[in-house]
This record gives C-alpha cells, structure tokens and sequence, in this order.
C-alpha cells in the first residue's frame, strides 16, 4: 500500500463526512465495488451508531434535536465503531460479490452500536426480533433499547445476532475464529483485532495458530488489525512501532500483510476493497492449491492492517480539545448533551453529517443504495448459521460403552488408569467422526502424558510446521490439537463448540486457572445465550482435568491446585458441572453424559495414574445417575438401623483413603457400623433451589443422616463442600479433610498425609467424632498415629510410602 | 551466525561427551574465554545434574554404580539441563569478566538439577545451606535431597538460591525479567525463555516490555530463547519455523537476534561466548548512549537465540530408540536404572563421559579448572543480593494520612471518590520516591478511569515507542507503566516485589481472573519464602481493584465477577489478605497498611464512583484496625440489651443499602433494635486457627451475637460469607445477600435490586427473620415490595433510577 503508516497525519482534527457519490465515481478504481453504495451503506451505520448511544426518540432527525431527544444517561463506545462498520460494509461487498460463507468475529465488541447498527440493516436483526421492524419504529426502539434497563448490553453479546464472541474482556477473538474455522472448510472467518487487544496475551501468541490450521479441511481466518491508536487512556503497542517493524512482526507470525491506511473515506473505501480482494483471491488461491494437491510448504496467510482514527467522522474537536483521533472518542465524546447547548447543537450537526435523509426513506427503510451490498439470506453475516453453531450441531456418534469399560470382578482388585480407559472411548469417537471431522481434542502438550494415546492410533496432531523423521503423530490433517497455551486451547475449543461441534480440553489440574477468567466469560455466554429461544444449544464444553493436585509427586508444590472447581462453581448453576468420577468406569459413564450434553460447561476431574476399580460398568452407570450413593458393600452399617459414622469421599485418591479407612475401621473397630458415600456429582450437595442438580433435604438425610458424624475426604479445598453443603440439617455433624496448600511433597501418600486426608488420620477424626468412641478406641487411635510417624520416618529413610502403604488392596 | 536453523542436524544422535583441553585451544577463537575452563565448568554442572536426578549415593563413581546406588523413585527433568548449564557456565565468564551486577531468570524452571549444581559448584548453595558442603559429602547429600522426601522440589523455587522465578506454570519469565529491570539502572538480568514457554500467551506478548524500558533509569533484560526443540511430547512452533521467520519476528518485536546453534561443545562454547559478548556490548553502547543522552530513538536490544538438542549430552539412543535430541529425554532419560542392567551401564557411562575425575578432586571438591570462571561474593548469580529483594527494600516514605484525609463531619453527608483520594496518597509517595525510585504503579490502561490521576502530576507513563504533539504524561522515565495486559503487569509486578521494590496493581475487578494462575504461583512463592529464614521479607504483591461488579453500568454482565476474592482466600492464610473499605478515608488507612506491610498478597476492593463519606480519619484507623465493628451511630439497639437484628456489610455498594436499610427500618419500625457491623477485612470472619486475622469465638459472638437473625450484605458471592463463618455459634442464623450471576443491568440500584441486595429486600430480610415480625410488620413489608415493583416499572421508562433513591442521602 502506498502511504505507509503515519499515525501523526490521522490524528489531525477531521472534516470529512462521508463522500458525495460524484467524487467516489469519479476516483473509483474498485472495480468490481460501488463505491457510492458502499459509503452509503457505511454512513448509514454510523448514523445509526450514535443514534444508539444517544436517542431516546426523533429516531430520523425529523425535527430539530431537543434535549428531551437525549437518553438520561450516556452509555456505550463510539471510538472503534466507525472502523467496525467500515469492517462491516467491506465483508458485505465481497460475501455478496463472491457467494461467501462467512462470519466475523468482532474483537472490539465494545463498539455493539456498529454491530447492531449492521445486523439492523441488513434485516437479521428485525428477523430475530421481530418487534426492531426496519423502519422509523424499529429504529426507534433500536435506539432506546441499546444499553437502557431493559434493552440490550452496549457490547456485542450472544443477543447479538450473528454473534460468536462477546466483546467484554479482551484477547480471545483470534483463536474464536481459528476455533470457528476448524473443520469448516467452505467458511471464512474474518477477525478483527483492535490494537488494544492486540497488546494481550492471549492474542498474542493467538496468531501462531496459523500453524495448526489445514488448508485443506479447514476453513480461512483473515485478520482485520485495526490500528485506530488507542485504548482507553493510551496510544496502543502496534500503532506506535515503525511500520517495517509491525510488518516484520506480522511475517514473523507467519502472515502476509496489507496495509490500508487513511482518515479520507474515497481513498480508504478503495483501498480497503482492494486489499479484501487481494486477500481473497490469496485465500482462494491457498485453498485451491492445498486441495488439488499442488501446494507447498506452509501457507503464507494475508492479514490486513486498517489504520483509520479513533472515533472517525465524530466530533473533531470538544470544548476545544481534540476528540476525533484520540483516545477521548474511546467512549461518548459529547458527553454533556442534554445540560449544554453547544454539545446539543454539536451532537445535531454529528448526525446530519451522514445525511440520513440520503440514507433513509420517509418510513425509516434504508435505501437501496443502502443496502446495495448487502448479502442475502444466511449469506448475511448476522443469519450465518455457524454463528448460531446448535443449528449445525449433530449428535456424537458413540458405541456402547461396554466396549471400553473394564471388568470388575470384585471391587478394589485390579487397577486401570481412568484416562487411559478413557482415551479408548475417545479414539472410537474419533474415528467416528472421520468424515464429519466435528470433533477434536485439545490440550498443552498433554494428551500423552494424560494418556490419550489411543487417539493417535485414529488421528494425529495438527500440525502444519517443519517436521522431522523423528516426529510421531504429526499430520496437517490431525484432530488432536495441542500447543503450549492453555489460552489458545480454551479459545479454539470455544470457537469450535459455538459453531456447533464437540470436543474435550484435556489439561493439568492445577494450570488450568490460566483460563479462569476466558471460562467466566464462556459460561456467562451459555447462561445468556440459552435465555434467548432462537440460539439452539450448542455443545458443551468439557474440561479432563487430570495430573491432579494429589499426583504432584514429579513437580510438587507449584503443580497443586485443585480450585478450578471452586472458580466455576460461582457462575450461573444452570450451565456448571463438576463431576470426580473415582475410577474408569464411572469416569467413562460421566464422559458419555458430557459429551452428549448442550449448553454446559462440564469440569471432570480424573486420574492418569494406576486406580483400583470399584465399579462395573452398570454400576457405574447407575452411580453416575445419582451423582452420589452409599457403597454398600464397602460399608459394616446392616439393617435399619442408621451408621455410626458416614465417611464420605469425592475424588479418586480421596476414594481410596476412605476405602482403606473403611477397611482399618472393619478390622480394628468392627463393631462399629460405617456407611461409605461416593459423590461424583458435586453439585448434587447443592439444595434443589440453588443448582438443578441440587438433592433435596429428604434425599440429602438418607444418604448422610441428619445427625451423625460424616467424615468428608474431599478432593480439593475443603471448605467447598461446607459452601455447598452449610444448610444442610446434619451439617454441623460434617466434618472436611481436604487438600490445605500444605507445601512440596514427594510420594502421593506422603502428600495425602500432609494435607491431614489419609487413612490414619480418617480413622483418627471417626475416633475423635463417635460419641464414646475416644476412650473406648483409644488403643486404636494411638496405632494410627504411631503408623503415621513410622510413614514419616521411613518415607524419609527410603524415599518410598511404607510397604503396608504400597502393597495395600481393599479386601471386602 | 554461520549455519543457521536446521533441526533436522540437531536431531542426530550424538556422541560428543564434551570436549578435550587440546582441541579447545586448538580452535580457540574466543578472545578472553579460557574455553576449557568453560567447558570444564559446564560438564561438572551436567555431572552434578544428573547425579541429582539418579544418585542416592556414591555421587563421585569411586566404585562401580550398582542399583543400591539409585534412587528408588527417579524425578526430575534432564531435557533442559545442559542448555541451562551452558547458559549459566556462559554468565558466570561474562560477570567476571565484566563483574557485572547480574540475575538470571530460569524460565524452564523444571531443569532445577542445572541451578542447582551450579549454585553448589559456585559455593552459594553451601553458603546459604551450610550442611551441603561443597566437597563429597555435601555432593552426596545434593544429589539425594533432590525432589525426595524431606528434600527440595525438582524445580527451580524459593529454596533455590539466586531465584525470583519457580519454575512451574510456564510464561512469566520475561516480564518477571523486566520487573527486576525496572528502576535497577545497574542490573543486567539474563533471561532464558525455553521454545515451550514462548508458545504461552503471556511470554509472546512480553516481548513488547522492550517498550517500557528506559535505558536511563532501567537495567538491561537480555532474552536467551533456548529452543532445544520440543516440549513433553511434541515439537516446538518457534522451532520449527524457518529462521528467517524467527528473525522477522524477533525483529518485529523490537529485538536484534545473535544465534548460536550447534551440538559440538567446542563450537557452541566459542559461538555462545561470542554472542554474550556482542550482546553486552551492545547493551553497554545502548545505555552509554541514553545515558549521555546522544542516544535517539528506541534501542533495539540483543536477543540471544540458542539451539542445542534437548537432553545435549545425555543418552542417544535408549532402548533403540532415539533420545538426545527429541522429546523422549525431556524427563529422565533412563527410566529404568534399578531394574534394567543395560540402562544402569548406560547410566554410567554417561556420567564417566563427563570425566569426573578431571572436575572433582579426590574430596569432591570442584577443581580449580572447574571453577575459574565463576566470580565472587555478592557477583555470584546464587548470591546476588537482587535475588533476595528483601534484603535492599527500604521503608516507603509515606507522610501522615491527615494530609489526604477527606473531612467528615456527621456520617454519609458528603461524597468522595475513593480511589481519586487514594490517588493524592500515591502521587505523595511517587514524589517522595523520585530519586530512589523504588515504588510503581501498574496497570492494564486504567490508571486513569480509576481516577488515580493525581500521579501525573508527579510522574508520567512509561513509554519508548513513538509519540505525538496530543500525547499526555507519557515519558520514558514514567513509573506508571500500563499496558493491556493483565499478564504484563502482574509479571512486572512481581518481578519489581521480589526484588525488592514497592508497587501497586489497579485493575478492573473482573478481569484481575486473568491473573489468576499467576498469583497462586506468587502466593506458592510467598508461603515457601517465609519458611525461609535467609530469604528476607519482601513488599507485598499490592492489588486495587476497582471497576467493581456493582458499578457496571456502562458495561454490563461480561464485566461483573467479584470471585477474586473467593480464589485468593482458597491459598495460604499466612500470605493472603482482603480488605474491602468502604469509603474514602477507610480506603487510605488501608492503603497505608499494605503499602507498609511484606510477604503478603493484599487485594483491596475500592470503588471509584462517588460513595458517602460514613468515617473520619480516626474512625477509619480505628475500625481497621479491627477489621470489623459496630456502627453505633447507624444502629438502633441500646444500652446491655442484644440487638434484635444485625445488618451486617462488606464493600461499599452493599453499606451504602445496608445503611439505607436501618434507615428504613428506623422510620418504618423504630421499635426494633438494630446493629449495623461493617467488615474491612475479610478473613477476620475465620476462626483464628484458620488465618492469624481470624476472629476468637467470643470476639465474634460479641459483634455478631450467637442467635440473633444476621443480614449481611456482601460485595461479592454470598456462599463466600458462608464458607468463612460456617464455625461460628450463630452461622445457622445468617443470610447472606450478595452477587449472584443476575445478568445484564443498566444503572447501579437496578443491579442491587436485580441481586436482591437491595435496601427494601434487606428490610423484607430482617422481617422475614426476627421472630414475630411477620405479622407486625407486614404492611411495611408490603411498602417494601411495593417500592421494588415502582422502581422496575419506572427504570424501564425513564432509564434512571426512581428519584428517592437517586437522591437519598443518611439522615443520622
């Protein structure tokens, strides 16, 4: 592009508005484009813009602007709308010239004015809510309605028709369109990253995920980098590098960059249409090449750099302080229009300049220059139905579980790895999905630690890199995607859930708070979107959480965390689960129901390490069901008559303390009548009214009684299962051993004794709670104690557990 | 560099086993390395890592190894040992040479065996741990503490000396780099960043601190990007793209690449010792001219690019199958020493390769030839007092609090912005420390929204990139430093704490979640250190967040998550703190306790809108040093008599309706006896042998009573309240109303109502609870709900709140 960056020159105090069509045409070199419609098309959506963040009424300026015209209060970003719709009115030429199947996920989605603004105009907003006609009512309501109680967010949001990605916290909206593009391979998905986000992580290391994207099964992702200048309160990173340097930094991530830079609407109109046809006719050329065969070594990617001024053709200057092209337009840039006449008259003169009597008809209808570019039908980008992923979404093809499950002739004999079950299940899943490719697995380099290794025999990693003889399971085509970044793996298997397919982010336990805040904002989606009855579910997202806080026996103290678990249990409870299925088969039972699931986000955590099988397969099945039920048969309790003391576990290493204190209880307390409880369902301990997975008080008591000692051996922190569980009746009975940030440890049983949840110290709190039992079972008590310190002297000596420890099996 | 990229030569097996004295000298082109030296310190580093991972005794191989010799259970990871090794033998010769004041950050941390041993060969370790001596005996117990029980993690942590950086989650090391730089014109901190880690988000966006460094006022941060190739089980992006592309990117980041690539030790050495060369000289001429001033422009810093296989000098081939050089030897390369004879011979032969003989004289002391490049006292990387910040950190200057103070003279009668109080406090101490420069503000672009803008009269915005005439505060030597990264701002953050210096984090509430992972790494850091007794304190890790879930107006739901706190307390009581002031002058009282206080992670939740000013000064200094208290003046209860009620409140939205609430109650029901408690500090609601804040019994059952109806209103999730109090006497008794995942809002009463912590829902509360009140009080409660049902109806007509409620004030 000629010009180059020179941000000195757009941050010069604007007069342009818009062009008349007689200059477009006579400088037109588009040539395909029109480019009077196209500015026609975009003044109308600036326009309506800052209708939204300003108009109460007097939607088409038909009489003079008054302050009763003016929202009491003044909500909502102005700053990177003008660019958006520019964005906007460009996709529409190009979808329309070229018949594309194309969404775009708006990064900056603060500015919901320019989005709304142009799902309004091409129709899908009035087809989604039928009551915003298009016309001077519906514009009017469109106007109200925008950030005012009531109405709709200021930000694009899943009310945002067309919408895959909300515009709260930034950094994620790269790999939400690597993560639409995946098996998509007839779609485009166009990105635009403001240059406040692109300061991020997240987006940062987002545009290397260009190595993990198939030309030939996979769709396009063409980022847009709006370089407008600034974020809130300052310039940005990338509008303020040396323009060779941004281009370095561009082709270094593996793209081909294409400037378009300008303040006056003719010359960026043209350019910014000539760069997306330049852009797409790379695309095309990219894909053709992969798919006949005759491409080459990895593909070199166009991404376009739009640098217009912030806030473009709003007020140049306000109370004689510059606004157009600073961060002062990051928001409302007349902030006082209701109590100042001049900022009324300057507001008036701000709509006027986009001539909306041009733009509209006496009934409010955009005019056909208007809507010249704008595509029909699906084709529009706010009825794309990949933005509306549930539409799209079919069932998972799953064989019978007993397939994969293990045999269980008794319990607590044999020993699996869960995940490694697991992966067997996945695999044939995998497979499954072969053709449909609507399925994939994603993880930071974990899935054959995590012992997924199944997998490869159906499928490899994607990788679209150099390779090396040595490498294993690397393919352009592989549906295992795994890179170092918890953030991209979250942000690919969002993109690829909302668009309507299946999949599973395997990760370690505890470095899975990497994602916290991306979860908060996805389940916060689910909540919303599953409130508006034209978004079909779409498929959950599951997380594997494994290489848990109690295996930490290779990487010890900063690997433990187990609460990921707490983080999500906060959010909405319709969209939370949280499943700690104890062994393979209930793991496998649980994986079933999650992967069949909508609109959820699923948290299981499991073990990748050797564990005793406790249940057959139609136990585990039926134990799933119930989320939480007594292990009769690990249990001394007979009759009628209720347990002494419940113990209670949740978890796979939790499971198999409470089971060896169960065992210690039946041979040197036998007397003693002990109820075992499993819970792999956590928020069954919630009441009814607080999670619809919630037990009620009767279902609750039967399980735990409402008045004798429950010992809880709990996976993670202990005090959740107190906030799940403080109004039960029995809960001043209940009493938690969980996992306390106790510091490095080395052997999984020397861990679960500093965090005070092992076998002896179980049996110890049972002694300490029966009533009568401390003296009678004093005995008892101090041969627990004196194992332990033996266990602590001896790890110390040898470096492993006890050979009692070690060799233990449960003998029921 | 000659040769370049080729991975597929860095992937043959190798037979090298470092390099002979001759040979060095023969190709000896560096000009003052003593190359055999160099090489001699690097293999007795590798010798002594893998030692670690495998020996429980005979560490000098005076006898033949046997299996007895293994340790029973082999942890670790070589993969990224050598590499380490040669980058630390390769700063060890530079900071002599030079005596350089230098750091190193460890960035694959998980190679803890190469730290390690060279901190015991340098004689730190045996310094700070004087019962591992630096000769046989001390090598014997090195190598069996390793990551065994009652030892040290297997990664570089706390207890490593020289470190500011554990080596768990990986992204960090770069910006923790820069944190150190900051303020520290003297320092240069080595960086190396493994090809695993720069996968990560946070690591590719800390590339761009380079335009936060002044080479003023600010040391030099030199990047080492060791790529060895793969992580756990795959290849790395950065290493497999062509290097041209790396070059680009790098460039693009504002760096000047050197390269090192090689497998043969001799050329490596030379080559490596080369590139540290030029880089320092580089940097010197870099900050020679800035600090002349004939610098001009933003410098362009080296960047060291270091290729040498993974596991360099291990194993080949194992089993048959490749593992120098792939991503088999990323652990332990030899899993099965004790149990295969072929892997124990191998295992000898490997470590014989290093010829130990030649670097252990026969009391195991490192010989003369091992040790010539390593420097002295406080120059060695394990003893560089930066490493242990607490050691340099001096008192924040902070003038009385009067001086800020905002006056009250009758409760809840004028309004202050808190955080713009806060700011005048800051800006004080930022002047105060404008020579010592030892104090920053970070933060992600919102300084400014949260009306600390009083800095900037003081100091201004850290900025080297390019600026324009209509720019404010940005300067090079700002220490303000902002950019839109969570991730950058608390790695700057916490590298600056730790070494020694003061700072404050402000962030939006919701979004400090993306820290998340990071603060339980520091607090991991924190709890590890105080149990340290050579590891002197260092400032807390300060967070102002602000933005607060119940003014969300202009943004809405995607913008409301007050769970920081929740995720925060789940970690070591002993480092944790959170304060919720609610109002101005509280909010200084606190500011002044953190900002004084060490070894804690404060977050103090403010507000920045307008909010009653309810204490003075003194009541403020008095209420937080208890942390919680009755508001007599609020109440209604009098003389000995219990209260029938307690209101109880935490944050400033939730007093202000608690406060409105006894109002209420006040005129509709005068009758009752009201208490109004106000909570600052969270974790004094604990039992005290849950957190040293934490309240007795009895101090709790005299504010809170043991059996009368508690209504707290709580700033964030209401189970939170819960999960602290569920000990106390009267928990059975307290309702809690806090923030519950509602959905979109528009004006801040509608979000309180939306909630249900609103003030007529809190009196429907208290009439709902107090015994006997139902029928009383119906009428009133029928006003109550009355009143909720008008403001409903009257927001969504006029977008503002009903007019009782904009304009109520306390009338005490």
């Amino acid at each position: 592009m000629p010009g180059g960056c020179r941000p000195a020159r757009l941050n010069t105090p604007r007069t342009h508005r818009g062009v008349t069509p007689a200059s477009l045409h006579a400088g037109g070199t588009v040539a395909s484009a029109r480019p009077a419609t196209l500015d026609a098309h975009w003044r109308a959506a600036n326009y309506l813009a800052v209708g939204q963040i300003y108009l109460m009424s007097n939607p088409l300026l038909t009489e003079p602007l008054r302050p009763e015209h003016i929202k009491p209060r003044l909500l909502g970003h102005w700053g990177t709308s003008p660019g958006l719709n520019l964005v906007h009115t460009h996709l529409n030429r190009v979808i329309k010239e070229r018949d594309l199947d194309a969404l775009c996920v708006w990064g900056p989605g603060h500015g919901g004015p320019a989005v709304l603004a142009n799902s309004w105009l091409e129709g899908s907003y009035s087809e989604t809510y039928p009551d915003i006609t298009r016309d001077a009512e519906g514009m009017a309501k469109l106007f109200r309605q925008f950030s005012f109680p009531g109405g709709v967010p200021s930000h694009v949001a899943p009310e945002t028709p067309g919408s895959i990605h909300e515009g709260g916290e930034l950094g994620y909206s790269l790999a939400h369109a690597y993560g639409a593009a995946f098996d998509n391979p007839g779609l485009l998905v166009a990105c635009v990253i403001g240059d406040g986000e692109a300061e991020t992580g997240p987006l940062a290391a987002s545009w290397h995920s260009n190595k993990f994207l198939d030309p030939v099964h996979d769709g396009a992702v063409l980022p847009i980098l709006h370089l407008n200048g600034y974020k809130i309160a300052n310039p940005t990173v990338l509008s303020r590098i040396p323009e060779a340097e941004l281009d370095s930094l561009l082709k270094g991530y593996g793209h081909e960059p294409l400037h378009v830079t300008g303040d006056d609407p003719r010359k960026v109109h043209q350019a910014m249409a000539k760069a997306m046809d330049q852009s797409l006719d790379r695309i095309a050329a990219i894909q053709r090449a992969a798919r006949s065969g005759s491409g080459h070594g990895r593909a070199r990617w166009p991404v376009i750099v739009l640098r217009t001024p912030k806030g473009w053709t709003g007020p140049a200057t306000v109370d004689g302080v510059p606004v157009e092209g600073t961060w002062r337009s990051h928001q409302v840039p007349l902030p006082s229009v209701r109590e100042n006449p001049d900022h009324l008259e300057q507001l008036e003169a701000w709509l006027r300049s986009y001539r909306p009597q041009e733009l509209f008809d006496e009934h409010g209808r955009p005019s056909p220059a208007v809507l010249d570019c704008v595509p029909l039908g699906r084709r529009r980008l706010g009825s794309n139905p990949h933005a509306n992923g549930g539409l799209l979404t079919r069932d998972l093809p799953m064989e019978p579980l007993e397939r994969f499950a293990v045999p269980v002739d008794k319990p607590g004999a044999t020993l699996h790895e869960p995940t490694r079950v697991l992966g067997g299940l996945l695999a044939r899943i995998m497979a499954d999905t072969s053709k449909r490719r609507d399925f994939r697995v994603v993880g930071p380099d974990e899935t054959a630690s995590n012992r997924l290794t199944a997998l490869y025999d159906v499928t490899g990693k994607a990788w679209q890199a150099q390779t090396l003889d040595t490498d294993e399971h690397l393919t352009g085509d592989g549906r295992v995607t795994e890179i170092l970044s918890e953030h991209l793996c979250q942000g690919w298997l969002e993109g690829y859930t909302l668009t309507g397919r299946h999949g599973l982010f395997s990760s370690y336990e505890a470095f899975v708070h990497i994602v916290d805040s991306m979860v908060n904002q996805h389940i916060k989606w689910l909540k919303t979107s599953r409130l508006l009855p034209w978004r079909a579910p779409v498929p959950s997202l599951n997380y594997l959480l494994t290489s848990h806080v109690w295996r930490q026996d290779n990487n010890g103290f900063s690997h433990q965390d187990p609460g990921f678990v707490d983080h999500v249990l906060n959010k909405s409870p319709e969209v939370v689960r949280v499943y700690l299925p104890p062994d393979a088969n209930t793991l496998l039972s649980v994986a079933e129901h999650v992967l069949h699931s909508r609109d959820y986000v699923n948290v299981v955590v499991a073990g990748k390490q050797p564990c005793f099988d406790w249940l057959t397969l139609d136990e585990a099945r039926s134990h799933c069901a119930r989320g939480a039920g007594i292990w009769g048969w690990a249990g001394t309790e007979s009759g009628a008559r209720e347990p002494d003391v419940v113990l209670a576990c949740a978890g796979d290493v939790p499971t198999q303390e409470v089971l060896a204190a169960a065992g210690l209880l039946r041979d040197h307390l036998p007397e003693l009548a002990v109820r075992v409880v499993n819970v792999v369902d956590m928020t069954r301990l919630l009441p009814r009214e607080e999670h619809p997975h919630g037990m009620s008080g009767p279902a609750y008591d039967a399980l735990f009684t409402a008045d004798k000692p429950v010992i809880f051996a709990y996976h993670g922190y202990p005090w959740l299962v107190h906030r799940l569980a403080y109004r039960r009746t029995g809960h001043a009975h209940l009493h938690v051993r969980g996992y306390k940030e106790a510091g490095t440890t080395t052997t999984p049983f020397d861990m679960v004794v500093r965090n005070d949840l092992d076998r002896y110290r179980l049996v110890m709190d049972v002694i300490d709670r029966v009533p009568g039992l401390a003296v009678r079972a004093a005995h008892v008590r101090q041969t627990m104690a004196d194992t332990r310190s033996r266990h602590h002297a001896w790890i110390r000596e040898h470096g492993t557990d006890l050979p009692e420890i070690a060799d233990w099996t449960w003998t029921g």
